[in-house]
């Protein structure tokens, strides 16, 4: 007869069955029942050991006892030290965030290197409980107190409905053998705290609590789902991503949902930005303000929000243009070609005499200090006054092109033409250039 | 200059300072910093106070504390006494939720009555946590963890940002005096538990847990508000509302949904419906499969699922047509006229004999023993046995109506004639009947 786990993994997981998969094995009681459970349904599987020498001699004892399970049974295992103190130094981690990325890390280079399917963990309804709490004790938003995916790609999680005790009432039925991990009592302060303080109250007020904890994060995760689905949705409807990359936010749309500042919120916090009341102000601010985050700026530009990257605004890379090219198609479209008189009929379109410009030419962003002779102007003019006069705002600035001979600007593309490139009654040979 | 409370309400509650109002007051801490509070911003109000009669004496010393402050400051004030635990028994409630319906009951009938805009109660942030708690502790969904309002419709609440603390330091500063509520130690077991043991754990693990305790409320409010926009949104695309008050639910349109069990729950849990994987299931069921709540109906019928109450299933209303009457609209639109010979070019149409009817004719839905003489079909029929063998639904059945001559049936109505009505060469009035 199936017991409630093993139906769990038929109902849930049935694919799990007929693949290869590793078990995150601590040697700890969740794992060494997920290790007993799957051995009992039959399946082949491995085992992945992480031993991130935190705890000295102890360390070692749990990875001795994970080995000697696998020879016993045999059951491959790959085992692994970690200097996790270091590694959390170099990054500016804490222990725990960098005991997980090296675990997860690792995790996933054995299941490709070895081509298994999934890794399994042996996280439960515990965990999710005390998770939840500890963002909730942080303060977060919806997505921190959904919890733990039961999957989220490779990584598989068949116990997490299922609470510690239960998991410890497998342990003793079947006579399992596990490690006791003294960091429970010690190592992370926050979570034990939670543990052993907050969610002893919390089932004692609801002897039920834990059932109803799962409905709650039921609950949550479908609000979740259907928020995202919103949000995606308004998104197709006021969000357009430029050639370039930027992103463009209609605002005439935006205005005309009743919570703006909510999606806002939602479509721009993956970019790090924090100033949440700057960012809704610059919706009524004037054309040309801008709020940064680490990475991005977003500029009020008339009626729209431009959101681009920093990087972006300072693309230092020239592109070259050969004699005798045609057609340019990096970083913007342009058409060369030589005629034998002008003919004005293009919007975008200059003439230049052939004689005076040097090959090859070049295409670039504006630089400090570059200058140009704005044509039907006597004399030069400092680009940046250029773009002043003109009313450039920031980000017309940053992804404006300019055509150059060597250093010398031929052509604002699609602005101005320099005096010093331009077709004369001496000029012998003519040469089209249009932006497309 | 202004303190921190009195900004808030200039930017927030701005209208307050022009409108008539109501304060309800216990005579408690947080109720007496609010009276202060509009006093010193020179507002005219009133006082509500309630006395549950929940505490003996110590309610009469707080409703005397009460009116004495009123009228030392000349403020109008208002005292309503309650039979509460009475009032709690006969309505199956408990003692909370009985002082409170009475409460806001009272607060909005005074309101009504002396034509006042407002009603503010004095709820702060530590009430928002407590209640998240409580529900948290029970289980709840992401409603039930957005906490309290700041306002809804005349319900304002002006002290909501601020925590216990910032009011009780408010009313040391302007050395106010309240009355301490003794069930606070006592009464509510759950909320004393929650306050006294609960939160100060969450206030140790994070210094400024309240900070992010508000922080976390905002973003749960905003992801309801986003959710409750799509939920909306779908709504309008999948559901229609009949003539006759049925919901009906486009089921091919549903299930082009990623998550429509999520939208399922989101439009149905406020009818009352509990058993969520049976409505899961009947997406898929057997046309005439339904699930019920205490009050609805959810009735898979083809391509659609129905929601209808259950009263709208015993609607035993007759409708009387009177002789002579051409239009009839309620329930369901008829014409009915003179012929002078029968013209079969309609669809739901039937010939009556006049002299073989008594007016005023009725229509009514069927019920329980009805029999007919189907036309063309020799003898009677039971109208059950008719349902079944043309497969109505439970949902058709309830929504036919029939035209009865006195308590004959003449017409079911669009469906079938009755042979004791019809025309025969001997009918010297031929009454039309048309369903439009």
């Amino acid at each position: 007869m199936l017991d409630k786990f093993q139906k769990h993994i038929h109902t849930t997981f049935p694919f799990l069955l007929e693949r290869k998969f590793y078990i995150a094995v601590s040697g700890g009681l969740d794992s060494m029942v997920l290790v007993h459970l799957f051995q009992q349904m039959k399946c082949s599987f491995g085992m992945l050991h992480c031993n991130f020498q935190l705890r000295a001699t102890e360390s070692d004892e749990d990875m001795k006892f994970v080995l000697a399970y696998a020879a016993q049974h045999q059951i491959p295992c790959e085992v692994q030290q970690f200097n996790t103190k270091i590694y959390a130094e170099k990054n500016k981690l804490s222990i725990q965030l960098a005991a997980r990325e090296l675990r997860y890390q690792w995790f996933e280079a054995q299941r490709q290197a070895n081509h298994y399917d999934y890794i399994l963990t042996a996280h439960h309804l515990d965990d999710t409980l005390e998770t939840f709490l500890i963002n909730f004790s942080r303060g977060t938003g919806l997505e921190g107190l959904t919890g733990i995916p039961q999957q989220n790609e490779t990584i598989v999680r068949p116990l997490l409905p299922f609470s510690r005790e239960a998991i410890w009432h497998y342990a003793q039925d079947n006579q399992l053998q596990w490690r006791e991990d003294s960091s429970n009592a010690s190592d992370n302060y926050l979570r034990n705290k939670i543990r052993h303080h907050l969610v002893p109250i919390l089932k004692e007020l609801n002897t039920s609590f834990l059932d109803s904890f799962q409905n709650t994060i039921h609950h949550l995760k479908e609000a979740q789902e259907i928020l995202q689905d919103g949000v995606a949705l308004r998104y197709q409807e006021i969000v357009l991503k430029q050639e370039d990359g930027t992103l463009r936010f209609d605002l005439k749309k935006l205005l005309e949902l009743d919570h703006y500042t909510s999606y806002l919120y939602q479509w721009l916090h993956s970019y790090g930005f924090t100033a949440w009341q700057d960012i809704f102000d610059l919706v009524h601010a004037q054309s040309g303000k801008q709020v940064h985050s680490d990475a991005f700026i977003l500029l009020k530009n008339r009626a729209s929000l431009l959101l681009f990257s920093k990087e972006s605004q300072h693309d230092k890379r020239h592109y070259f243009i050969e004699k005798g090219i045609e057609y340019v198609k990096e970083p913007i479209n342009l058409t060369l070609c030589n005629v034998s008189y002008p003919s004005y009929t293009l919007a975008k379109c200059i003439f230049v005499d052939q004689d005076k410009i040097k090959y090859p030419l070049v295409i670039r962003k504006w630089e400090e200090g570059d200058v140009f002779y704005p044509k039907g102007m006597k004399g030069k003019k400092k680009l940046s006054k250029y773009f002043k006069d003109e009313k450039f705002s920031l980000y017309e600035k940053s992804t404006q092109w300019l055509l150059c001979s060597e250093n010398q600007i031929v052509w604002v593309i699609g602005k101005r033409q320099d005096e010093r490139f331009i077709i004369t009654e001496n000029t012998k040979q003519i040469l089209q250039i249009i932006q497309q």
